[in-house]
């Protein structure tokens, strides 16, 4: 009897999933072993938590990304599947460890759900492997998670990876200080996230704000940091967000700065980012592997005042920059 | 300034679920590479599918449990997150692969998504591990995957495992041939299948066919087979369910076969079991630790003629039978 496989009766997964076959999934099992094992021995401890929340549990998250998928379980009560778990951590953290198991370091290897824009190529499904730090001191919080995302990736076998490094103060700092209203500054910024250079451009010039245009574009090498001017862009080198900025930059160790590059206009996608952050590129893809930030507000608004840090790498992609630099792809 | 972690912010995650923290973590990923290493290095390669399939597309598998949990995408579509990893497996074979590449062997570790009885202590979640064998001689298939499982339990660390094995035909096959009627028949294997004796017993007995409670409660040791009488029974030793479960147990390894258990009142838990059927325990456990059985029903409705078996085991209660048996419970 001759088998019929002809999927007649099969249709393939929904836009943004696909399915992984042996020889592609051993590849990402080794590597991902290898990240995984790394984090562990750096004192990031791996943790696991649902991947269904209630919705009303992830209140105090309205910092995170937004909830792709929303569902309402068997007893009525609305769950949602996890969009980032960066909130599940700090969530552990509050529930689960008193005060003075501080400074607290856990890594993850977890999928995170994400709305997707039609044939966008998005994945709906992100396996994300990632390191957050809580309660220790900022400036060597994201000293020790930078250079451990650098070590993660450098695990992961990639060659040629680069950190862009900003902080979403520094263009609101200069706005505030200029007078520009409110409106006029939520616009610039949100224009600035999205890389929309021609509302940056033209929304600088209405305001007469050239500098917030120049800012936008200005990318520094880490390792030529001690020649820049910022007054010339109207920042004040005195102002919290260069000046933390800087110091990180100037604690990096030289390898890892030579890979730095300081990108003024580099915004935090996620809403609890509120100070320093960063993104991980290598030049075999087009877009960012991961990236990652401090996230104060965040636990503020779990009720603590602790300092957060942490970094989420998407495995795929950064699987996918191996395979690219192994091509001889963006070299 | 002290950080205040006291969660006044956060709530618990939804019951059925639970956070793993970084020591039990270590433990579980110890076990669970173990474990994949063991399936791959048997020619099971890993394979990974979308967790949320189309509704639709699981047309297929109305043999399958049924899905916990429904969501509607942003574009409308019915999405659902998968409750086992057979169906997806079989949607993989019969959509990716030629008829010539059978015997197909595939294994995973993945999550899936289960109703929960309020207060029941059932997992809404369950991280599961297994293989499926597509396309083989089914006795073949059987033992191949039986012997496999067995030694994947024994990877883990157990050592008093024991497998429940069965054939959800016997019965129907002697109620069919006893002419009692297809309500009575189906209400007689359902409480079989419930392990509801009361009810097995006072139907048995109106329907006249004793033999169908004793059946249920039929238990032959692996190594005694060859002194058990069927036919005492009513079963009819040329009956394609007793012959094929005898000569599985024949070609059992002798250490694997005196781990076995004949349960005639074994009943399959899922739709698409259509034969042999098995459960794994272990003494320290107060329950099946996953089972497994033949699912050619499952591969016609999606077109295909091919045999399938296959088994997976919750990786949570295998590592809590690990942790009783240190502890010397069920011994």
């Amino acid at each position: 009897m001759t088998p019929i496989l002809n999927g007649s009766n099969a249709r393939p997964g929904p836009s943004g999933t696909r399915d992984v076959l042996p020889d592609e999934m051993r590849e990402l099992r080794d590597m991902t072993r290898v990240m995984v094992d790394l984090l562990d021995d750096a004192g990031y401890g791996e943790v696991r938590t649902p991947t269904l929340e209630y919705e009303r549990a992830m209140d105090g998250s309205e910092l995170g990304p937004r909830a792709a998928y929303r569902l309402i379980d068997e007893h009525g009560d609305a769950l949602v599947l996890r969009s980032d778990m960066t909130v599940p951590i700090v969530r552990v953290a509050v529930t689960r460890y008193e005060p003075n198991a501080l400074p607290l370091r856990f890594s993850y290897l977890a999928r995170a759900w994400r709305r997707v824009k039609p044939r966008s190529g998005e994945a709906r499904e992100i396996l994300q492997l990632g390191a957050e730090l809580i309660g220790s001191e900022p400036a060597d919080a994201a000293v020790e998670l930078l250079e451990l995302c650098g070590e993660a990736l450098s695990s992961a076998g990639l060659a040629d990876w680069q950190i862009g490094l900003g902080d979403g103060r520094i263009l609101g700092e200069l706005l505030a200080s200029s007078g520009v209203s409110a409106d006029d500054a939520e616009v610039l910024l949100e224009a600035v996230r999205d890389q929309d250079l021609v509302t940056v451009d033209s929304l600088a010039q209405r305001i007469a704000i050239p500098q917030a245009a120049t800012i936008a574009r200005t990318r520094i090498n880490g390792v030529d940091l001690e020649e820049f001017d910022p007054v010339g862009l109207g920042i004040n080198p005195a102002s919290p967000a260069w000046s933390d900025l800087t110091a990180v930059v100037r604690a990096l160790s030289p390898e890892f700065r030579a890979r730095v590059v300081l990108d003024l206009g580099l915004a935090p996608k996620i809403d609890y980012y509120d100070g320093l952050v960063f993104e991980a590129y290598d030049p075999a893809i087009g877009r960012a592997l991961g990236g990652g930030g401090s996230y104060d507000a965040l636990l503020r608004a779990f009720g603590s005042s602790a300092s957060g840090f942490g970094f989420a790498l998407d495995t795929e992609l950064v699987h996918a920059a191996v395979a690219g630099e192994e091509r001889g792809e963006g070299s």
